[in-house]
């Protein structure tokens, strides 16, 4: 089957055995359709685009072909995880491919490649700006067999149901900035970590999947092997999953923008605002339309290229133009999908408001994607920056 | 005591007896918080300041001193009910008194005026427009001894725990546009009156004062004192709720953004992006916050010149100048609070996402602002048509 | 030669021999650097890219080439003049291809693809807006041998020289609106033709093909064979011009809008704020980098997206799908332009305002493109109802 | 006559004997204007409302009440003018009132404040940025009996006609940066200063007042009592002459964007799109008149706030309460000015191009609000710094 042909039946899929388990996620939490999701699963590895993210996976797509089957997915917030596509599991897998040992491969990749476990990533600290990687308080001590973690983390999504979590912390406080860290597989199992709970973000807490959670570790003892790629490389090993990653959430926000952009059109088609007079008569909302339409394309472009460079340059986006590339889309991509969302939620009056479309959900919690990942303020100043030091300016 | 210094009294309670409630309203709901807010209810009764929107009540304040009250109780999603002045009940009280028979404000006025029962208003249909409130599906039939109320109601605010419903239905499907509808007053135990449940908005179904409620009307029999105001008044009456309402409304969203201004700029103090550097040094930030410090400044002139010229023209702001005004503030003060939520959001970084501070419960629920009361781009156009005829351009 | 290397040694072309001609031209008008352009033209003749907009002329290029081209050449306001396809005589030159009889293609298509004459299209009239091309006033008059043509245009770009315009006159009134215009070709000394003037226009009434006239035709009179197309058709064929035409001008904005962001950036790293700090270390300026940066590279694809889809269904976008398009990219575009040629300015502080840079032209003469070839307003409505009516909405 | 008398008179005034010499200006400079200009002073000297901006001058205005003047007269650019406030003479005034000895008020106030001789002020220098006022180049050197002066200065508006011009240069390159510079007056006819010409500014390079001057100092010999206030006090001086100068310019960009609402609505009334079908029937375009009005009234109310302010703190602004709501003013005015001047643009479609209005010059020659006396985000930044010191942050 053509990828095109696999892309029309995975939307297919989507519009019949997932976008009617939405409202009662959105009611009741994953736990409700965690069953159902997972019977639609092998659905999709059935068509051969499980786990679409891994060159060598089943799916084995370029990162352009999977931009494609990502704007399917995201066009609903529980597409990606039909897949085994979703973060952080996605990031984690690829971060384990990269860096592990053949060991950590086989005891942790294998079975979170098959969707038969699920991970976190645990980073950020409440007490350290997430902007900010290399000022990490979370401590590893190195003992006679082994590490010791201290610390806390927050914003660790899908912590709760974790099997393991990927945790970064300072191992060699004394060395220069970015190498200061180290990352460590953690079994959520181990002694001395603790999810404290789920963050209430935007009103819910959320449950499973779909959470964020709180972690504490207090003196959590690890063996050696926890240790995940070399000591000192945590922040090199963090940006070469950012990077993708970055790119992975555009091309889910370009799917998140087209379901809005279906939902407003439907409205302006099937409202009317007086007897006969449908919405879409409306000047201004045949002009959100057209907004919401070039807005969209001109930012999948911009997706599609930047996926082309980080392809072309290696994992990660070694590359300067590559960085920047990802950067760019990064922001861009972000404010193409909040205008869409927006005027569509607008289009649907009070109802725009309830949970009745996914339009709400998007709303209050893709408003993270202006800040996970790095606030888009750091990636304008950061591209800004690579910009005119390829055209000379001096490093500061 | 003068006005300025009962403000300040104001002020100091809210911060020391109502925004300690936040937290536990956002996890629990309005039902954890309600026998707290009720204990403050008695103090700012103490100060002067109850039902601070009734000119004639105790509290004796013009529009524009009540402005001033209503930016500080803005400060907290709970701060008006503490005050007897939140909606719907406020604009309710100002119905009863406004066309109510001396009957019907003895029974409903007297009580709500007091704080001691609750109410809400039914006129939005889920298959109408709210844009358009001459084409209103319930019907009220008349009978021998009265009326039967048909029909379906959704966002009737408050609806959880009200004790009676104004309910507005058509009457005279035959007579021109403005004059079908009548208002009346529905008691939630009436026969054929059921609250179908509170409506998820933004993944929140809420509960008791902090809810939407969807109502049915299933041929609800009423006695012929259920009238409020003359038959095929509704859509006037109505009218003359909203344009008060929508300037109160406007007050109201002058005190969120002052709340999120101080919350920006505490953040941009406190918060170091790196060792012993602010986030307030970084000049985005500092654009950031002048641009908010103007836009409120701005638009709460706006909002004051608006009450002004209300107060002079009478109630419902019955002269064009006046209805121009309210409609201006309407969404222009929506704008400048967007803008700072936002703003203040962002800089809290992923802590703007939870519910730790008030910041996404603004960004969340304070979305309706430009839906509610009339759409912006509604009212937009008709500020827009009134300031042309103003001018000489003929009426369609 | 490849086109890739092509590209670069016309861009070189231009580097050497026409930007330092800008000077002159924002001083002392087209006259003044005439001779010194049509120097230029035989080196972009020996580079095989004359009268590139012609798919079968000497250069040969696809649309999607040609826009490669454009953009190269939008670098400069010069630019265009130089390869022999400026507006407006590129538009004017398809159309005699399109509806020219062979004569009529002898007599002005030869000479003025090979840039020995100059000529202007007439349409816009100084009392009928221009967004409406249904509503003409000039009268074209059958006589016995010939006809009469009465009327005033104005915004006839290039009148100032031409030997021959292009003038839409209204044959038929009383036919259905799309039918009721002709085209007539009218060299300019036929008696009863007359240039009132060219119109000052930001300040400056220019010269030459720099210009904007006004043209009153006073029974004018016209041999039978001065009709161009089918008597009725000046509707369709104007369309038919304006569509590419739009497509040429967003890729002229591409080469505006980089030129400006070359500027932007050489401003950046060579201006210092004070000692030692380059105004590129401020991150406001580098914001704004990132930001055009992604805007142009964003609408830079579009342009090209719609290019493809007017070469595969046609000369003037036939399809509704390419009709789309091009309405997207005119209004899209246009914002990119607009927002990067103000950044440039800003960044040059009061530089920015003097005719030192091209940025302040740009700055004037390009507020015209969100009017010229209809209004964006017009174009954002056009492209939502289109693409409502490609998902059913029935038309009005 | 009361104020409110004055007012209408003078809008009067303006409209009858102003208004018309605008297409003259656009089209032939100042110069072809002048002699009318100073036929209407008398009359605006016969009102009362001569130099509205001296305090103690003949119309003995409140810094608040001069905003209502400077409204009137900011709705032409020749407008000012007639009442002796413009640009720069009026701050040349204030500065010599406050800064110069006897001697000087009586030589160069006196004939300046009577409308008898112009001026200019010499701040700004090509290679330096002007948003750095402590660095200077221009250089003052003692010499036996009085100083010497070399350097290089542009944007000296209206220096072309100037009887002297009032020149910045460094005294003291070793002092701290706020005490490098003093204050010079330079009579032109003086021996070493050059007027090298009028600058090319979009487009135009004016002349007489309308202008701006680029000067050169060459070995220019003054005499010891050319020093303007006290030695290395030219910063302060510059600084306490611009503080006032912003809020007059805000007061300026009121009445311009006034004029454009009218224009707007007026073109909105009169334009047909159709036979039959005003523009202003146009939703979109009803939402920009509604959106201008807003924005004005908000702004007016800004600039009214920080006048009360200024006048209360006096001069310079020397609170910094009153310097913060100064650099609000400064960019928030600018902002509302330029999206009414582009709107009221863009609904005159061709004709707005075109100075047959004045839209056009607002729109090109306005853009430097933005940059003179101070850039934008330089006020952003400093308004930003100073509403957290207020607050409690250190100072850097």
């Amino acid at each position: 089957m053509s990828l095109r042909a696999k892309l029309a039946a995975l939307r297919e899929l989507l519009d019949q055995d997932v976008l009617a388990l939405e409202p009662t996620f959105f009611a009741h939490g994953f736990s409700a359709v965690a069953g159902d999701l997972d019977r639609v699963r092998p659905k999709v590895r059935a068509l051969g685009l499980w786990t679409p993210h891994l060159k060598d996976g089943p799916a084995a797509l370029s990162l352009v072909e999977h931009a494609h089957v990502s704007e399917i997915l995201g066009r609903s917030p529980l597409g990606h995880y039909v897949a085994n596509c979703q973060a952080p599991d996605a990031g984690n897998m690829e971060l384990l491919l990269a860096a592990g040992s053949a060991e950590q491969r086989q005891r942790w990749f294998v079975p979170l490649a098959a969707g038969e476990i699920r991970s976190c990533f645990a980073m950020t600290e409440p007490d350290r700006p997430g902007s900010n990687p290399t000022w990490i308080d979370t401590r590893a001590e190195p003992t006679a067999d082994g590490w010791t973690l201290t610390g806390r983390k927050w914003f660790a999504s899908s912590a709760d149901g974790a099997a393991f979590a990927i945790v970064m912390a300072t191992t060699d406080p004394e060395a220069p900035p970015h190498r200061r860290a180290s990352l460590f597989i953690v079994p959520t199992d181990s002694s001395g970590y603790r999810l404290v709970g789920n963050l209430a973000t935007m009103g819910d807490a959320g449950d499973g999947w779909a959470s964020h959670g709180e972690i504490e570790l207090d003196s959590c003892r690890l063996p050696a092997d926890a240790l995940l790629g070399a000591r000192g490389a945590g922040f090199r090993l963090a940006q070469r999953r950012l990077g993708p990653g970055r790119i992975h959430h555009a091309m889910r926000w370009i799917g998140i923008a087209e379901r809005s952009f279906d939902l407003l059109c439907e409205r302006a088609i099937a409202r009317e605002i007086a007897p006969g007079a449908p919405l879409g008569a409306e000047p201004v909302v045949l002009g959100w339309i057209a907004e919401a339409r070039a807005r969209i394309d001109a930012a999948r472009g911009l997706v599609l290229s930047a996926a082309v460079l980080v392809e072309r340059d290696g994992d990660g986006g070694a590359s300067k133009e590559a960085r920047i590339a990802v950067a760019l889309v990064k922001f861009h991509t972000v404010e193409a999908m909040e205008l869409v969302v927006d005027r569509a939620l607008q289009a649907h009056g009070a109802l725009g408001m309830t949970d009745r479309t996914p339009l709400a959900w998007f709303y209050r919690h893709e408003r993270a994607a202006r800040i996970y990942d790095g606030a888009d303020e750091v990636h304008r100043a950061a591209a800004g920056r690579m910009l005119l030091e390829a055209r000379g300016l001096a490093r500061r």
